[in-house]
């Protein structure tokens, strides 16, 4: 008796793919903190949540970080203060920075490492693809939270759809 | 000369983690229409944004008509006014059908229609994947605002990490 036994060829995208999808959304959020004034994306806020800066920090300590747990299975503590960015320009400056970091890193990435387990910044633990969509959806997350501000400024945020 | 030829086994997820990924976010994304009080839900907005309702029907017109659309390559016509929709009740049930069509569609899209090009509603054409991830990230985008109205109204909104 013959049996057949179907293996999976399920490719929803490649490494590839997803690396350009994932700086899609980083230089639309980047877009996103140009669009804020140097005074209130450090001081305007709603609802009592964090002002945009803030948000931004928490992108880039985990964005970079990622890519480079993925890569080499060591992860930094994690540190959203970031303290030493203070300007817009400081903040502009270490999201280039990120993306180059990230684009080093992504090749060194193990094919295989989404479906492992990793114990992301030494603390969360989950497997590879839900630790880097969580850090996409977060920025995606905050980065709309961030449309608002501009909205309640009066200044028109960028296109969602535009990710060039 | 033997040659080797290297064959990508880069599967990021499976496809039922796909799924289930898609159908957490929704289930965050339910929870966030629920706490919004009756009123504010079809009234409030900042900056001249649509209200959360306006919102939510957006989310509702876009899901199950993908995993239909993706299942069949048969498209709607889009449609976001939802008219038929008058309270928050009747958004949740929408929602609570919404999330039985997409699990009973999804077993049948095609495992490579994600690399397919579709031209989704009849008029936006792109790759399968793209098309998932846009209406998802769409979600997350738009719930993250409904996040700063839930605030501004002095609610706590549901945790951004909880998914079941």
């Amino acid at each position: 008796m013959e049996t057949t036994k179907s293996i999976s060829t399920f490719q929803f995208f490649t490494k590839e793919q997803l690396l350009a999808h994932w700086q899609g959304h980083r230089a639309l959020s980047r877009r996103v903190l140009e669009a804020f004034p140097e005074k209130e994306l450090f001081e305007f806020s709603i609802g009592g949540m964090r002002t945009y800066a803030q948000l931004a920090k928490e992108m880039i300590s985990m964005a970079a970080p990622t890519a480079k747990g993925l890569a080499t299975d060591t992860w930094e503590e994690h540190n959203e203060e970031l303290t030493e960015l203070k300007t817009k320009e400081d903040l502009l400056a270490n999201w280039d920075d990120s993306t180059k970091i990230i684009n080093e890193y992504w090749d060194q990435i193990p094919e295989d490492r989404f479906q492992q387990t990793v114990v992301a910044f030494g603390q969360y633990e989950d497997k590879g693809y839900c630790t880097l969509l969580y850090i996409i959806e977060n920025e995606v997350h905050h980065r709309g939270q961030g449309f608002v501000y501009l909205r309640a400024l009066g200044i028109t945020p960028p296109n969602f759809w535009e990710r060039d």
